[in-house]
């Protein structure tokens, strides 16, 4: 169910009022894909007129490309379509993880159009390594493209992000501790970060598996667990934006030790590397690797599918705290819980149902698959543009 | 930090404009009190002469009263203060408990105008009997003043709500499934219907300890445990209305058995009864008083200390898991909490830190006392009349 403040004022002042129109109508193409201009006038509740005049300015600037569908010879006016302009502006998103980090140019409407993957170094992944990698590719973007730039940077971070200066806070599973990237940043490219679990379910409410779900959940399991919470139709970060950090609740005080230094937390039941440990497996740091345990799981290995169970039961006492409090109306489980509830959903549900209270909450994998945070990264990215879509007149792109 | 959707159209016609601004405006004085014309211009951004129109308007409703402050010969034109009618419209607000039910006429801006207060009865409660004593108040009500009928009933329940049609899902300590109040209630009030601690949040937002504060969760410990939750600025309901229901969550697989099934429930470590069942003392129902258990402890008894030390860290615990999941900038504990938290803040302190990843949360108890849920129950019961304040003209009122 949507959430609207009621304290907000009514009137705003002309200049104000196109400024949220050219800003509503881009949103709307970026999130939506292409709309003719009669859907553009009935979703935003614009005259004829007004909509024409909007899609010019956008035009104009090379963020949306204006068609006529082919078809030949109907009779009445065609309507013409308004979609994202596949050569316009692009963003560059990153999604770090302890394993490996994937990073691709991402365009208006979410295509993306490049995309690199470093796999998982035997050296631990340094602020400056990240860094570095960017500003490489940076360079031989601009090498390859003169006039294209990216107009932002997206990040996404496996840890606690402050909303308000975009530090991270705490990465355990990397080892950081108050880090600021953008720092170590060219700073001529605006750069947004935000935590992993934050930008996937905004990426999967935007155009994912949480799409008209105004009450979303996306929990991810990579090294650590974590919790991305929409509520009411807007993103919950918290006041400093650490909000979603499940996995270092504690679901059995006579748990495992876990590396934040308390046991039994939820991370040493279900996290990547407690299913290799639990499956005889090394972790994932030295050579391990989860679609080994499934496999082995699928074919009746006894310890990989006890494990796996174990995991599933677990998964669900998770589902069940956050049902319990947020009462979503879907919870999408990406990482490796996507693949854990492909093959244990009944384990799961059952699990979620004793721990709740009073829930009939939907369980589904993510819609953007392995994706959903570095689309995420890109969302964060744009949001400078789809603010202020005039605003990037002096950033060259073609 | 407040949250608004972008895709908000940004125009309106003229008289959604006048609605809106009437609602603003009846809502600022109700939750601000007395306010200067001078005030109201600068909070809502609208010019001296909107304001004057409608001040108007809400003055010929007997909404609010106009009154120029006293003090004799000051230079230049005195402001007029606008603030709630004290003889304008009233509500009935119920907030029902296992152990009594406080019931009281609330006018605008808040202010308790009667009270009454039913001890625990040996019989339990059930749907019959407090729709009983609701009508006999009201029917006595109307004999006194017979132009002063309540324009709204808010009812406080210690259970799940199903913010669509009102029906009580399951409140555990009641031993109520699936009822319908209001279909008990005389059908020319209008009836609404919260979860205490989502009430008791939304009151302390408003005029309480929550004041100004957009990340905001009230943990409330009676019979039952249960938290109400503001995240950026808006009451967070879940998707039916059933969020915040951490009182069943487990904190410890191994714990005591609950009368949900399940064993371990936060409930039985930190509810009244757990308290008073480690402190040897009878559960509520059957004359056992928290308060002894308190004032025992604060004597040096040993087994009541005891109690109330192991209450203690949990309650930490249990914040932990509310910081951890929400990052909200403060947490009010109330009901037996706020004595809990008055007389072993260190404590509570102590294992909240333990437990939590990354916060700097604020406790404090609440600022309306015991009576958070009760004014909350009152905020529900106006909201008829504060999103339509001219609706009322068919409603006898003084």
């Amino acid at each position: 169910m949507r959430r609207e403040s009621i304290t907000r004022p009514a009137v705003a002042r002309p200049d104000e009022i196109r400024g949220r129109n050219l800003t509503s109508l881009l949103t709307l193409v970026h999130h939506e894909g292409p709309l003719s201009r009669a859907e553009l006038t009935g979703r935003l509740g614009l005259g004829r007129s007004t909509i024409g005049a909007l899609v010019g300015e956008l035009d104009a600037q090379g963020l949306v490309r204006v068609s006529v569908p082919s078809g030949g010879s109907q009779t009445g006016r065609p309507s013409h379509v308004v979609g994202p302009h596949p050569d316009g502006p692009c963003v560059l998103a990153v999604d770090l993880t302890v394993d490996n980090t994937s990073i691709a140019t991402v365009g208006i409407g979410g295509s993306i159009r490049r995309r690199w993957t470093s796999p998982g170094a035997a050296d631990p992944l340094t602020p400056g390594l990240v860094a570095a990698r960017i500003g490489a590719i940076l360079e031989s973007l601009g090498r390859q493209h003169p006039a294209v730039r990216p107009v932002g940077i997206g990040l996404s971070v496996p840890g606690t992000v402050d909303r308000h200066t975009g530090r991270i806070g705490v990465a355990p599973n990397l080892g950081w501790h108050d880090v600021d990237l953008r720092a170590l940043l060219p700073p001529d490219v605006p750069v947004s970060v935000g935590n992993d679990a934050d930008l996937a379910v905004l990426a999967e409410h935007i155009r994912g598996n949480g799409r008209h779900c105004d009450d979303l959940v996306f929990l991810i399991g990579r090294s650590g667990v974590g919790a991305g919470i929409i509520a009411g139709g807007l993103s919950l970060l918290g006041t400093a934006g650490r909000a979603g950090e499940i996995g270092h609740n504690v679901i059995d005080p006579a748990g495992p030790p876990c590396h934040c230094g308390q046991r039994g937390c939820l991370e040493t039941f279900v996290g990547q590397d407690a299913l290799l440990a639990a499956a005889g497996l090394p972790a994932s740091g030295s050579g391990g690797d989860v679609a080994i345990v499934f496999n082995r799981a699928r074919n009746g290995e006894r310890r990989s599918l006890a494990a796996v169970q174990q995991a599933a039961a677990s998964l669900g006492e998770a589902v069940a705290v956050l049902a319990n409090l947020l009462d979503p109306q879907r919870v999408l489980v990406g990482g490796i819980f996507d693949r854990l509830l492909a093959d244990q959903r009944s384990r799961i549900e059952h699990s979620l149902q004793a721990r709740s209270l009073d829930t009939s909450v939907e369980l589904q994998g993510p819609g953007l698959g392995a994706d959903s945070a570095l689309i995420g990264a890109a969302e964060i990215a744009f949001e400078h543009l789809l603010n202020d879509p005039l605003a990037v007149r002096g950033i060259a792109h073609r």
